[in-house]
């Protein structure tokens, strides 16, 4: 049997007993998951960026791959107009220069998690299954859109985990953001 | 205006025209797409695996992290069980022995992406949405639990990107997969 925290709702809800299964279009993630894991994520970043010591977060790298600073530097610059174009099918690019310190980095990033949970409630009903053209260059539904930018930073983010280690800093814990 | 690929059928789901905003309940990520994004990560990652040559994959690591042969055995080992105990409720942990080589490696890697395709359909209805503990362990909705899985693939096999660079590798790309 199924060990639940929530036992008699969820046993309400679930089909086991009915022998129902999931339909494809059920939803494994909701807006609200979405967002909440996505700035659960981003927070991780952050203290990434954090955990980097100022001369080394736009100066170390291996392997000729770029530095922290400029992985961190893509994630932000994705996520905001990413979603920007989302809300409002029109594909801006990020319009302040990049940051090249630590503190502009963080400064700008807080701004942008601003406006992503200011843009979030403005997404059209019926958005994320719908096929548009990012940036007039990559086509797609914005449903798959949100997950590369979400997983690009997963992915570069720990790259930076690396860089970490070989600097022998304990970065933060992987699993300790909000769901 | 949004530039849709589909232009009629997604002008009348969007409710762009009407005004009408995504409801917190709404799906980001529906079931059908998140198997498919799920084992398109799932092939990225045994194409790194590939991409390794022999004697580095269990040997080579940066910064006294686990080498690439051992985050792809912690990858290998939490797919399977844990859609098992998403379908069942039963939590059980991967029964074969770690894989040690590149070889018994990619033959466990495609016998857990067959089971997982197996196994999918039969994830009961308003499952995802459910609250259980995994392994004894984890509290959390499986959609949770889903999304923890996939996202640890991607963090683990980004660190294995910074071992490839390291080695002189080209890596296999990031953006390479099925949805």
């Amino acid at each position: 049997m199924t060990e639940t925290r929530d036992t008699d709702k969820a046993s309400e809800q679930t089909g086991e007993r009915t022998g129902e299964r999931i339909t494809e279009a059920e939803s494994v993630i909701t807006a609200e998951q979405f967002l909440k894991h996505w700035q659960g994520h981003r927070l991780l970043s952050r203290r990434m960026i954090e955990a980097f010591p100022d001369d080394q977060l736009f100066t170390f790298s291996i392997g000729g791959m770029r530095t922290f600073g400029q992985l961190a530097g893509e994630m932000l610059v994705m996520a905001g107009p990413s979603l920007q174009g989302v809300v409002t099918g029109e594909w801006k690019e990020y319009e302040k220069p990049r940051p090249t310190t630590k503190r502009e980095l963080l400064e700008a990033w807080d701004a942008e998690t601003q406006r992503i949970d200011e843009l979030w409630p403005m997404i059209p009903a019926g958005r994320f299954q719908e096929k548009d053209v990012a940036f007039g260059q990559w086509p797609g539904t914005m449903s798959w859109l949100l997950r590369y930018i979400l997983e690009n930073e997963v992915h570069h983010r720990g790259q930076g985990y690396v860089y970490l280690r070989a600097l022998d800093i304990e970065p933060p814990a992987f699993w300790d953001r909000p769901e």
